[in-house]
């Protein structure tokens, strides 16, 4: 199987994406935006041995390569587009390979409205890919990490310190229901604490946390300072109702851009780095 | 050296983006679309010990893996917009090497009209990398592969089977220069001789060439099958004139889709490619 083979199954599997007006197969994509949508662009690596183990199934791998750039998506409050995905594989795992990674993520795909645009592929010494993910938003009203004032509830979705190697679940339903009602809004990748951090740097504000809702099993440090959670973190205007399924786990404050109190302590702003240290 | 650091030092040097109205920084970037332009997307990736050696520069490795996919833009006859830069890099290299290489990077993105919107920074084995590009052309008017018809002239830009390692500089101006006047345009990644194969598929037609433009010193086998060339590979309607420093090597014949003929010989679609025998 050479790669023109390769990219001739992806264009039947792929299907037609809306408003993609050539796909794969080109030297580019095209795609024509519609009237008054702002795009949000957002790439993401995943890499053998860091991102995940060699173990994992073809197509976990496959849709947590997704899954990672539409938790971005979700972020902003946007509605997925289109990918372009860059893939690298040895040559002793081919064929099999590629087939499952690309069965996991087309079925996210569909399932978020994401068409496969187009990308690369290559042969390498390990497993790499890169997801670029474009979605949409009406002009003006994608969320920022920026937006966050003293006072604001500061509200988390889901459970956290989960076990990684799993399926990630962007929260595309709840990023698009904050349009208008969050202040700021960011994906928890690399952890609470770090996360938090960066939005409080953004919103030139501090934050303090009174408690965080914890997955089974998982330690307390495990749910502030661990990555991969992919759920939202996010600020509302005090005395607003919180969506389903999120927690309030404390409060925006005036203070030290960035700074955080956990429990009545500064909490380091420590998490998954990749260059910590580096 | 972490990754707020960098990340911090590279909002200051990417500087603003026309139509880019949040940068580097927050979850996505936002691009805001123009009235009447239709939106080109293109990925590739540059990985050490395949597409380059360890032993380069690194603000060449910058500057060509961007240089890559502008190419894949020149073809379509598209404006650059911005780019999403994903790169992994081992820790010994660090600080040292990704100031090199985005030296290179955002010295091409400059004097190319590319702004740097976001990306992707790890850890990694070895230097990895993948450049999305977006770019623009009015609606409708981006080049393709696929309307080669028969009688067209067959040209080719600058001289093929040049070595590598130099910089590529990708013909951006020749590919606008070519749109409304070229029936379909492909960029030389791969050697004359697939990358036509692939036009000729995609435009249903087959092929003669009757010479080459060699770099000097390079063997014929070279300039028909050698990859990175980024030379455009276009067709004109007969009669038409030549644009300035470029070459007419055939013509666009009826045929079995994609089939080649060479001095007379059918020439194998035999070129770079990652994939064969995988």
């Amino acid at each position: 199987m050479n790669e023109l083979d390769i990219v001739e199954k992806l264009q039947r599997r792929a299907g037609p994406g809306k408003g993609i007006t050539l796909g794969i197969g080109d030297d580019c994509a095209i795609y024509r935006p519609r009237a008054n949508e702002e795009l949000l662009f957002t790439a993401d690596q995943s890499m053998e041995g860091i991102h995940f183990l060699p173990t994992l199934p073809p197509a976990t791998i496959g849709h947590n390569a997704l899954a990672r750039s539409l938790s971005d998506i979700a972020a902003m409050g946007g509605e997925p587009r289109f990918c372009l995905v860059s893939l690298a594989v040895p040559g002793g795992r081919g064929t099999k390979f590629i087939d499952g990674f690309y069965r996991g993520l087309l079925g996210l795909a569909r399932r978020t409205g994401t068409a496969l645009a187009g990308g690369d592929l290559a042969h390498g010494d390990k497993i790499y890919c890169d997801v670029m993910v474009c979605g949409s938003a009406p002009r003006g009203k994608a969320l920022r990490r920026s937006g966050a004032r003293p006072g604001d509830l500061l509200c988390v979705s889901g459970r956290l310190g989960k076990p990684w190697g799993g399926r990630i679940q962007p929260r595309l339903e709840l990023g698009r229901a904050l349009r208008g009602r969050a202040t700021s809004c960011i994906d928890l990748s690399d952890g609470l604490a770090l996360d938090l951090h960066r939005l409080g740097v953004a919103s030139g504000v501090a934050a303090m946390v009174d408690r965080v809702p914890r997955a089974r099993g998982a330690s307390l440090d495990r749910a502030l300072h661990g990555g991969e959670d992919y759920e939202l973190l996010f600020t509302l205007p005090s005395r607003s109702s919180l969506p389903a399924g999120t927690t309030l786990i404390g409060n925006i404050t005036e203070g030290r851009a960035g700074a955080v109190m956990f429990q009545g302590k500064p909490l380091p702003a420590r998490g998954y780095d990749h260059f910590a240290g580096g």
